[in-house]
């Protein structure tokens, strides 16, 4: 485990905590925070000792999204040509983007842990979880409307397949500001929680529980649980039987099954 | 801005009123309705004065559907050949299709309101709309049913996007009415209001906000929630970088950062 | 009407009562359920008599999911060679999977009535159904999780179009049993009942409605729900089109449009 | 049938000549054509007396595509926000392209028969048709990349599927002409004809031939055809299953049967 | 292996020959043809001693197409209610599609050897074999375009992904006869033989050295191609590495290598 | 520019050769080869100097594959568990494919020069590449059904959208090696040359002309033909506009008009 700029990362009972550590500036996303995400879910990806992840914010506030630093210096990079200004930014979002496509295709469970603020880049990194608990006062908008500009690294793409498309959009065209129960009535989060603090034991609870199940049998089923966004149901039931056409004849089935028989605890290989 | 004998219309502070305007008729669709729409939205999509649409029927209904007498005069013009029929009828209703497709495809957000009834191709007009609002006691049914037919002008295309799955099938089976309250709880409206003048104050407020914004960012926000109902998260990703290369280059985002900074209230050209 | 070892049927008023019936065994689903499953179906989807499906199991329970004899039995069969049993295991799931695809290939609408437990490969079979509607203490679980596998026959391609995105990757992740109200919050059953009475009094009712409907109606509608689940907004349009050019020639429109005008029920032919 | 500035249109025996008539232009497509060819193929769409269309170019040349003041008068309209430019230029390549897409649209056979040069926007045209013929010397070159652009007409879209993807590359990359024997010989065109003369005598043949066949038949292979250019096996299969439902119930079916019986020609509807 | 009316059929050396022997009619497609169809398939899928298939006609011809008498009593079913009619069609066509599919979902390369005339429903047929070979002067022909039909069993979906767009539509527009010859150029056999004795003692060949080859190895071909038919670069490289993860582990790679090594035939399990 | 073990590159006039530089092992991809192909890759897309890349093999061969040492190697990493280890070789055969996905995605054309042997692996990457020519007397052979396993870096997935389905078939499941003219006339290989020098001649040719043309155009031409691999038709078209918007607001587009009006040669910017 590396030390890193803008994130710290814990790794306790197989539980990885990634906690973005820039509490001064709200945890806003400067250059160090994107290239930096991405070597910390490769690592997380080649542990075999994490089974799961919780990522969440230090301090009193989740992340009030993308630096505007980060912003501005990218804006004194163009020059004269709009072609290839044009080439030069497609690039740049391309490479935003793709630090969020590490969490996303993360082969273990992403749960996110929000309070306070959860703004503009901060939708789009949470919209790239698997799932999002937050507290009652956590504070979400789609910031980026505000800006001038259409949200560009994952909140239009992802967050539409998490909450209907009528409040999407009412969200998305305003900006308007919900709170963590609003968030939760309309499926954004799992679940709201009184304080910062039951918020973690929840979270904790919840990563340790999965962490103690198979650990092919959660990829497996978080890697089907993503293709199904994209694709059709014909081609899921195609693609699992391939799958577990060699994951049943791994020994973690008979495993649980012994366990089920003998009424104890399961003991998965890494 | 034309007069219409089945619309009326009216555009102040950049937010266009279209109001369905046969109240004796409750509203029904009738011919010119057909037209018309594709012309509204026509001049609504190249005025660049238009930001935000609301839609609405004059009177104490939203609309009770397509008019009976234009399905009897479409069967009136059956002959008695079954393939030519087929290829008539086929041809007629792309064509109404074509009339809620005007606004789907409309670059500028679309709120319907809605007061009494709301039946049958009223809900695949409304379907068509970015967002819903209505009254507590509005009046929603799936009418089609019991006509005897399957929903042809975008119901069963574009509601199973809007409320879940298993709710839908219900309501497109059994054509039972839900009123206001129910139709927020399943996604189907995003507020229901206690009567009619506070569902136009909402909804003028609501379109007020969004008129505020800049046009090219809402404009961009529609279109890649629009592309996500049909496309791949990866597509959609590529899809926006593409489209922003160009609009980050625009005039708005350093009118907004601006005006962010200034602490003053953005204003964004048409 | 055959009889079956797994299943009891029964046929009145248009409505197919399926009730799978093993209850000393939990309504476990052993070889004959898997099998017995098509025919049923398949006489089902050809006796034109039937008009809905009521899906429930017999005792306290719906079911237990698969019969654990019948996986130990399929382990039984492997041989030394890994690719061999791969494409042994491979069609063996394609073939468990066929049993619930001809639920939901079924042309007719089928409602699921669950009251006690609903765990593993029941959940896969109630996704497979149209609608689902359960007690109000019945108990959920994605139950795989803790056979140390990712399920295989549909609950992972078909919930996530049925409920949130978020809540689905919670349930599938930990295996958490959730009760009927639960369910019925998060989209999984459309209604939650006092007791196993008064679930029955209401699926009945509900069958009976959709049973008076234009069978041709409702066989479109069906359709085109299913098609959208995996196609695009324009494909379905295009799709609709297609099938009322032969649909809106049929007698039921007039008969619909003959008893509305008289006031008098619709009587539509099989 | 109108006047038009661009074409020469004709009509005889069930077939539409549509001649591009601009031979002192090298018929260079200006103004008019791009909204002259979409009344056109409105008109040949809706004629049932139309059954089949020859496109051509009057005198030496079929086109040399696009006209540079049509070019250069876009250009004169963008102004100095770089956002707004590319709204409008988004906007008026989604209108250019709307002409040739009323092209692949048309529910008639469309032939293309090409002499002289093919160059540049010509190309996107003829990719739009439903088969091409040529001369022996005809040239074609894919001339977009020598201005500086990437095609953006329908070339890069529609070629692909008709010639192999190797070659493609090579022609687009470096715009090389080649003539009409090369180009018969990578199925761009499907034979290629010694001089004009044996091109028209050829292309009008096979147009009578395909007049001759049933209307609805034609429609519905075409229909076919241009589906699976985009969709499944499966889908493609369950479309025409549709489709033909309504169909194999016309006239035609059993005016061929007739005509096959008693050895006659068949004669049927428009 | 059963005997059948309308098929002969031997296995030697893992080589199936399945032989339409009816050869009096011209092999036309009769009701036995139908179903024993899927019944030879369901055979050769399940018999691990078969690893190749060869589908040839008996007599001078491979077959005419669907036997017409079939088509008059489809006709002669029909009642009066053209919706009830279009849903018996849509089944009966889905019914016929089923038998050519599953020549398509065979697990085993199936080759087609044709002589003669190859006509219609033919040409449906072997479009769903994986190759096709035949005489220098078999005749092919789509010929439903002259029965006034659009040809609904398969032609239209599959023939386009084997030869070239422009070609296919020439050829279903007109029902033109082309010769084995022809047939090679545009790809739609891969060889063409002198006469019938060349050709079998080609096919033969051809069968025996595939059988000899890994069967799990070519099962995995044959998948990952027709998988390609339909699907994405990218999805397809997901697939294969899902399917290999399991398949490298079987014995055949280290047969084929330890062959390799030793200079000698390599010789794999069924 | 870095030095490689298992790769010579030179820059020089905008193109950049790459050839692999094993000669004495028939240039075998070993491990070195498939890391360092990502770097070089990667140095190609951000290097503003490449336009062109030319692929090819120094000695007599291009490539005979994979190196069986590194297959070796991978087996040797294997444990007991069946589904840890498909786990592993899922993961190994997605790395290996990355080192092609890096030719296939790389914004420049890739030309490959094939000469000798084009064996197994080596088709794999041959597949990826934009256009490939060859001498007359090169050995094209997919190999891998040989090694008693289906071709999984890419072969399968590429190839059929290059040459006819039905040849695909055939040479995926024999192995049999053509030779260039062969793979020339199913347009494996857009043309083949009498001898290496003549290829060599060829191709550097080739590169210096697409070298000259606007590099932002033919990246945009790259990127649409990529994209139609794996899209719809009207998915190409609104790509392109939206691409367009902004590129065709560059100076590439005046450069070349004005070259046109002075008959000069257009000097792009890179």
């Amino acid at each position: 485990m590396n030390q890193y700029q803008a994130f710290r990362v814990e790794l306790a009972d197989k539980v990885a905590n990634v906690v973005i550590n820039r509490p001064e500036k709200i945890n806003a996303m400067n250059a160090a925070f994107w290239t930096e995400i991405i070597d910390i879910f490769k690592w997380i990806d080649e542990t075999d000792d994490v089974r799961v992840v919780v990522l969440s914010g230090a301090g009193a506030h989740f992340s009030s999204g993308i630096d505007l630093q980060l912003l501005a210096q990218v804006g004194g990079e163009l020059g004269k040509d709009v072609g290839r200004n044009a080439e030069k930014l497609r690039r740049k979002i391309l490479s935003l983007q793709a630090s969020f496509n590490a969490v996303d295709n993360c082969r273990k469970p992403v749960i996110a842990a929000i309070q306070g603020y959860c703004l503009g880049g901060a939708i789009d990194l949470i919209s790239a979880c698997d799932m999002r608990y937050s507290t009652s006062d956590a504070q979400f908008s789609i910031k980026e409307i505000d800006m001038g500009m259409a949200a560009d690294v994952g909140t239009l793409q992802r967050l539409p397949r998490i909450i209907g498309d009528g409040m999407m959009r009412e969200l998305a065209f305003t900006g308007r500001t919900i709170n963590g129960e609003e968030a939760r009535s309309i499926g954004l989060v799992n679940r709201s929680y009184a304080d910062q603090q039951a918020l973690q034991d929840g979270v904790q609870d919840l990563a340790r529980q999965i962490a103690e199940k198979s650990p092919l049998a959660i990829r497996g089923t978080k890697e089907m649980i993503r293709y199904m966004r994209d694709h059709r149901v014909d081609d899921g039931l195609e693609y699992i039987a391939t799958w577990n056409a060699a994951m049943l004849q791994a020994a973690d089935l008979r495993v649980a099954v012994t366990a089920h028989m003998t009424k104890q605890k399961p003991d998965f290989a890494d």
